[in-house]
């Protein structure tokens, strides 16, 4: 039970896009990853996600619209819709969802992350 | 289905104490709260707690232990864990908990919002 320092989290992480566990509450976890790049379109069918942007910018893709996200800002994708981030240049984002959550959810390929690790 | 920045929803808040709904997600809330000064002790018997500070520093009291937090920095209250907010210049938090969750938990008092607002 100690209190977490969420940019000294971000320190730890070196490898692009594999989200770490940085906390866990009511079933949830809350995660950090860094992410450059397109990502995989998928969806998640039971869950709704969170993305809160820590440092830099990020686009969420969806089917229809592209959503521009900055420092300080959050989106949520309800369960069922198509996305993929999107981040010329690093981003820190931080994640809010189910502990079921899959990073690449219908989409199981190279970015499909199974062993998520505490950070 | 809107991108929060949570600052500009800060913005809308005028009173203390009182949260503000930003998201919700898989049962759960996003609140935002301004908070100054010392909140009743209280527990929540069957939800855990997130707090992290956007703005300012607070400190969550707990039985034994006082737990320091500024800005970027989160802390998860596990349930049936008595704590309460404390800080001395205005704060700015954001809540992530079950939409059960009652501000004040097992103590209803003044400070008891049941009408909880998006903002």
């Amino acid at each position: 039970m100690e209190k977490v320092n969420i940019l000294e989290k971000f320190n730890k992480i070196n490898t692009f896009s594999q989200p770490g566990i940085v906390g866990e509450l009511n079933g949830q976890y809350v995660k950090l990853v860094k992410h450059k790049g397109k990502f995989v379109m998928h969806k998640h069918t039971n869950e709704d996600e969170l993305f809160m942007v820590i440092k830099g910018n990020m686009q969420i893709e969806l089917k229809d619209e592209i959503i521009d996200l900055t420092e300080g800002e959050f989106f949520i994708v309800p369960r069922g819709m198509e996305h993929r981030p999107i981040s010329k240049e690093i981003v820190y984002i931080l994640l809010f969802e189910p502990k079921t959550t899959l990073n690449t959810g219908n989409k199981i390929d190279d970015a499909t992350v199974t062993d998520l690790k505490w950070i």
